[in-house]
C-alpha cells in the first residue's frame, strides 16, 4: 500500500484553510483524538495507519513509520492520521444559549472555548467569518471530542445578532456587575478577540455588558484572557 | 557598543532554567513588556534595544536589528531585550488565599493562572517544585506586568499544606458541588497537572473536593483545561 504522492500533496494542502474548504476535508491526528472522530458522527474520508489493528474501520491503509514521519505535523507522531469529512453546517436554531466569537484569531483560544461550551452543555457556537477556522489543526488536536459535539457555524454575526430573540450579552469593563446580574436560562453571549475585543458594530447591537469584577490592582492588572473570561461568564449562566 | 560574544552567550544560556538559576536572571523582550518589569520592583541588569528613547533606563546598551534578531526568541523581535534578576522569594504568608499548583507544565497554563491571579487579587501563588519555571520564557512573554504583582515561590507544596492553618480545597469530579458550598474568604486552593491532576500524596492532605458541574454530556466531555477550571474557581471563591 503506502502513500502516494498525490496523498502526500492532499494532506500537506490541508494545514491550508483553502484547501480545506475546496476539499472539504480536515486532518486530525494520534490514536485518542481519531478514535473520538471514528465513534462520532463524522465521516472518514482515509485512515493512514501503522498499526490498523487500534482503530474500528476495515479501511485503513497500512503506511510505515517512515511515512508517518513525512505526513504528520506533530513532533511525535502517533500511529495514525485521519482525513475526516468536514460536515455540512447546519442550520441555526433561533431557540437555544449560543455563544457568539467575534474575530477570536488564536486557534489555542478557539479549543478551550470548544471544549468549555462542551463542559457546559453549550451546542451551538457561532463565529464570524473572521474567526480562526475550527478545522485548523490545532484546534482540531486541543478539542478532540467537543468538535464532534457542539455545533459550529461561521457566518454574519451582526445579521445573527439583529434578528435573535434572546437577550444579547457581552463582556465589557463598564458593564453591570455579572455577580450581581439576574441572567437568563436561554441567552446569546458574545466575546470578542483577543487584543481589541469585539468591534464596534457588533457593540451596537449587544443589549447588556457583563463586567468581571477585577479584585486585584485595578490600575495595573492585565486584562484576562478570552478563554478564561468566557469560563467565568458560562459559569455564571449555568450556575444559576 | 554592541554585543559581545560573552553577552550573547550569556543571553542564549538564559532560554535554560540551569542557566537562570545560576546567573540568578532572566530575558523578557519587546517594548511593552520590558517598559512592565522596568516599571516594577524588579531590577534590570542590561537593557538591549534598537532604540534607547522608548525607556526611562539610562545606561541601556544600542544594538543593531541584526544584532537584536540574533538574540531574540521571537518571530518578530520588538525593539528590545531586557536581562532582569530573579528577585528573593518572598517568605511564604499562612494567612492569605493562596493558590496552589502541584506540577502544571505547560507555560502557557502558568501564564495564564499569574494573570488569573492578579486579577482576582490573589498575590500568593505557591508551585511544587516540578511545575514549570515561572521565568520562563514563554511565561514571561505571557503573563507580563502580572508576574510584577504575584509573589510566586517553589516549595515543598506537601509541607506548606500540611502546615496551613487555613482550609484547603481542590478540584476533582467527586466532590461538592462548587455553586453549592459555602467557600471562605481566606482558603488554599490547589490545581493539579494537565494530563494526572494533583498527585496521591497531595490529594491526601486536602480537606476538601470541589467538583465544577459539567452540563454537556457527561459520559463524553473532556475535562476542562486546568486554567479554565482555576478560572471558575477563582471566580466562586470571589463572588461570595
Amino acid at each position: 500500500m503506502g502513500l502516494s504522492k498525490n496523498t502526500l500533496k492532499l494532506i500537506t494542502s490541508l494545514s491550508q484553510k483553502k484547501y480545506r474548504q475546496k476539499h472539504n476535508l480536515f486532518v486530525a491526528e494520534g490514536v485518542k483524538v481519531v478514535n473520538e472522530f471514528l465513534n462520532s458522527s463524522f465521516r472518514v474520508k482515509e485512515l493512514y495507519t501503522t498499526d490498523a489493528s487500534l482503530f474500528n474501520y476495515e479501511e485503513s491503509i497500512e503506511i510505515s513509520e517512515a511515512e508517518l514521519k513525512k505526513i504528520s505535523k506533530l513532533k511525535s507522531p502517533n500511529k495514525v492520521i485521519g482525513v475526516f469529512e468536514i460536515p455540512k453546517e447546519k442550520e441555526i436554531s433561533s431557540d437555544k444559549f449560543t455563544l457568539v466569537l467575534d474575530e477570536v484569531n488564536d486557534p489555542g483560544n478557539l479549543g478551550t472555548i470548544i471544549r468549555l461550551c462542551d463542559w457546559f452543555g453549550i451546542t451551538q457556537l457561532v463565529c464570524s467569518k473572521n474567526t480562526v477556522d475550527c478545522f485548523n489543526f490545532k484546534v482540531v488536536q486541543a478539542t478532540m471530542g467537543s468538535l464532534t459535539r457542539v455545533q459550529i457555524v461561521y457566518t454574519d454575526i451582526i445579521s445573527f445578532l439583529s434578528e435573535t430573540s434572546l437577550p444579547t450579552f457581552t463582556a465589557d469593563m463598564d458593564g453591570d456587575n455579572v455577580y450581581k446580574s439576574q441572567l437568563p436560562d436561554k441567552a446569546v453571549l458574545v466575546m470578542g478577540n483577543e487584543a481589541n475585543g469585539i468591534s464596534k458594530e457588533v457593540n451596537d447591537v449587544i443589549q447588556q455588558k457583563l463586567t468581571i469584577p477585577r479584585f486585584g490592582d485595578i490600575q495595573k492588572t492585565e486584562s484576562l484572557n478570552v478563554a478564561t473570561a468566557t469560563a467565568i461568564l458560562l459559569s455564571e449562566f449555568k450556575r444559576a
